[in-house]
């Protein structure tokens, strides 16, 4: 695996070999070794072109603890934001000895062409491209789901996992209906119309505007194995998206009913959230603090993703004699 | 020691074994030794809620020369300020592997909320809180005190330190009066009445109008054996609190004819200053660089105490075999 | 040398030697050393009172490959900016611990005096003051010249440099002029007269309205080896120093019928821009990309000068064996 740009692009051994390589990663941690000398002397390159505290020292995190040295270059703001500047901005990172470019970006598709406009030759991880990709997250809301619901092993095929909230805007939520296809799970969309973006009824899932229904189990799936709920951009609301925050709380919020209700048909399910939460909009702080949310831990799985993902890339590219990935 | 929240909180015993540790510290970097192993491969999250580029480079030196690996995590202008989101970015970076959270907050008590409310398990150590505390650059002072007044070592009974300008608004005022008194030193503070806060009358120090009469000597705790200057906020001068800069300064400031008479009553007195100064204004030119100046001292006692706090409350969290501090 | 302040102070032999230097520098980069121990336990402080992330990157690369711990002072915007303040920053980063003070200030002369005023005993080096030098970018130019004109080895006699646009608010002109003629190459500046500065006729180099005519090689010097296309400011575009941005383009720029026109008469002739480039306007994207262009060398050739620098300024410091230059 050259770069990590997009969750369609993984196949199905490949994203398992990855979820491997996180879960070896994650062992290392709770066995207190906090770094692993794998990437000495690599310098990591986070690009960001946009804000994401989050995600930033989420890869500062995982590049440090394989000992690698990190260079933060925020271009926010900055002229070298488009079209031939990136160019630039590419190769400026490259000769100053970047061997790995993290790369966020508000504009769909940056990363694709910083991987293949033949500008550099270092490995890309996208770290969120505009509303459209943000595989890292896939693979550590899998990671998640994989620890929970498979024993930490193989994929996930037959589970059924709800995805609640603003589709349209979320780069997550793309990411994670490809992902989770690819490892044989169900994906329900559930959203008000005005959140469902042009198109989705060829994405590889169901979709219901009913959160209550879709968690009661009536569809084709059955109940939910995990209900993973996406954050509401408030800015967006006030846009003719929807009527009002109460309104959405309301009818597609997961309170503490609606969570009784999970329970109760699936004692095993598991509440997700990428972060961060609105708490009393799109969650209630009874179902964000529940023993079966897992909010805390995907931000820790996803260092030890991160870890993977870097490791595979550079591993690969640095040319030591681990194995290419299938 | 699990945290260091406030000034109050440290027995005699604890402030002087972190002085001494501090000590020890300040040798290794007098003898040229530029790193110490102890922290390796922990991580230290700088997380500043508002900018203090002083603090948190002075954090983020001690850390690293502990070879610790170090996270700045800027909270300034973001959405992640106040109530449950403390709680959420808390719980976010400790899953992304801090060891030990630095934290800066204009809210007093912040730093006691994120320490005990059971959201976090690392240490939590205060770099300034509103009006409220800075406990390290109380310990840094004292550091600078101690190694002037008493041969570095053992505490500071009987020793006369007079605090001078804007208590009101100071948390350093404040963290040092009460470690001052814990060391057996006795304070006195001076100020114009706007600017000492209401139940000043309960601090374990006295209070003067009027620093001529202080210097001179004239109080029941006689001769100062050091002067703090504490730093004008400018933008609260034109508030009501006083009259104008010129006579702030002709009043409260420490000039060349004060220094003089400070040093003939009291020939071995140090000046303070926590930095940055108004020079001309709380303090002047001649007097922040005379002999007896220790302004710049106090910078590189920060690092050493800071290097003291951050071993010590990760020695003991790291399950190593140091031996609690009492 | 204990300073990197200015081109000029450097004699023939210390710059040979700092290219010298960067050489066997660029040598373990190529053959996968990835960093070097040099400055282990060493703190090098980019202390940048104006925004410069290419500069600021480079530096911390550099220093980073050489082992040292890096810490950013970004001071733009703060109170700390000017006369008195500049020393108590100086002082207070060199008590923190600086072991080098690497400053970029909007104003001239404020790395001299950093350096020269008795503040502090740190090496500093400038890494550009206001439009008066940018000595690391003068390096890496020559740096970069003598690799392709000279086989990596020597000075530059006899060779034929040439130097387009904005030299008025140029520091890298100016730097460029003073290094090259120690070098003992020939320069001629090129520019509308609205960009030239006042007493440009007593610098150590030709000078000519007519990029044409310099790049048909009918002056003195003889057809340029290389040419070096300066950043245009488009703030200063309008500012009554040049008609319009086409007018620019179409008189000074370099684009694809100079290119070739440079190529007849001097075929082995390179084209080096400092970056940020704006394609189209000083260069077009022809020139840019062509085999001819340096620009991508000349910013990985940044970090190995850059490296050079700080090992040559800190090895003297640090009071190793390294024998001092000459």
């Amino acid at each position: 695996m050259k770069h990590l740009l997009d969750a369609r692009d993984l196949t199905r051994d490949e994203a398992v070999s990855l979820l491997d390589t996180a879960e070896a990663m994650a062992q290392t941690q709770s066995r207190q070794i906090k770094k692993l000398p794998a990437l000495r002397g690599l310098t990591v390159v986070n690009l960001f072109f946009e804000d994401s505290t989050r995600t930033r020292i989420s890869f500062e995190a995982a590049a440090k603890r394989l000992s690698a040295d990190v260079i933060n270059f925020s271009a926010k703001g900055s002229s070298v934001s488009k079209g031939e500047s990136l160019k630039d901005t590419a190769q400026t990172l490259r000769a100053i000895g970047a061997d790995a470019v993290v790369v966020r970006h508000s504009a769909s598709g940056a990363p694709h062409r910083l991987a293949h406009a033949g500008w550099i030759d270092t490995p890309v991880v996208n770290a969120g491209d505009g509303t459209h990709q943000h595989p890292t997250q896939a693979l550590l809301d899998a990671f998640t789901l994989r620890r929970h619901l498979s024993d930490g092993q193989g994929d996930l095929a037959g589970r059924h996992v709800v995805i609640v909230g603003d589709v349209l805007h979320s780069r997550v939520a793309r990411s994670n209906v490809e992902l989770l296809h690819t490892l044989g799970a169900r994906v329900t969309l559930v959203a008000p119309p005005t959140l469902l973006p042009v198109g989705v009824e060829e994405w590889t899932c169901d979709t219901s505007f009913d959160l209550d229904a879709t968690i009661a189990g009536d569809a084709a799936a059955g109940a939910p194995d995990a209900v993973m709920m996406l954050r509401v951009q408030r800015e967006r609301m006030n846009g003719g998206f929807f009527p009002s925050e109460l309104e959405y709380s309301r009818r597609y919020g997961l309170d503490s009913g609606r969570l009784a209700r999970l329970e109760s048909v699936s004692p095993h399910a598991i509440v997700m959230h990428p972060g961060p939460m609105n708490r009393g909009l799109e969650i209630s702080a009874e179902a964000a603090d529940s023993p079966r949310s897992t909010v805390v831990e995907q931000v820790s799985n996803g260092v030890s993703v991160r870890m993977a993902v870097l490791y595979t890339v550079l591993a690969g590219h640095a040319g030591t004699s681990q194995e290419e990935l299938p």
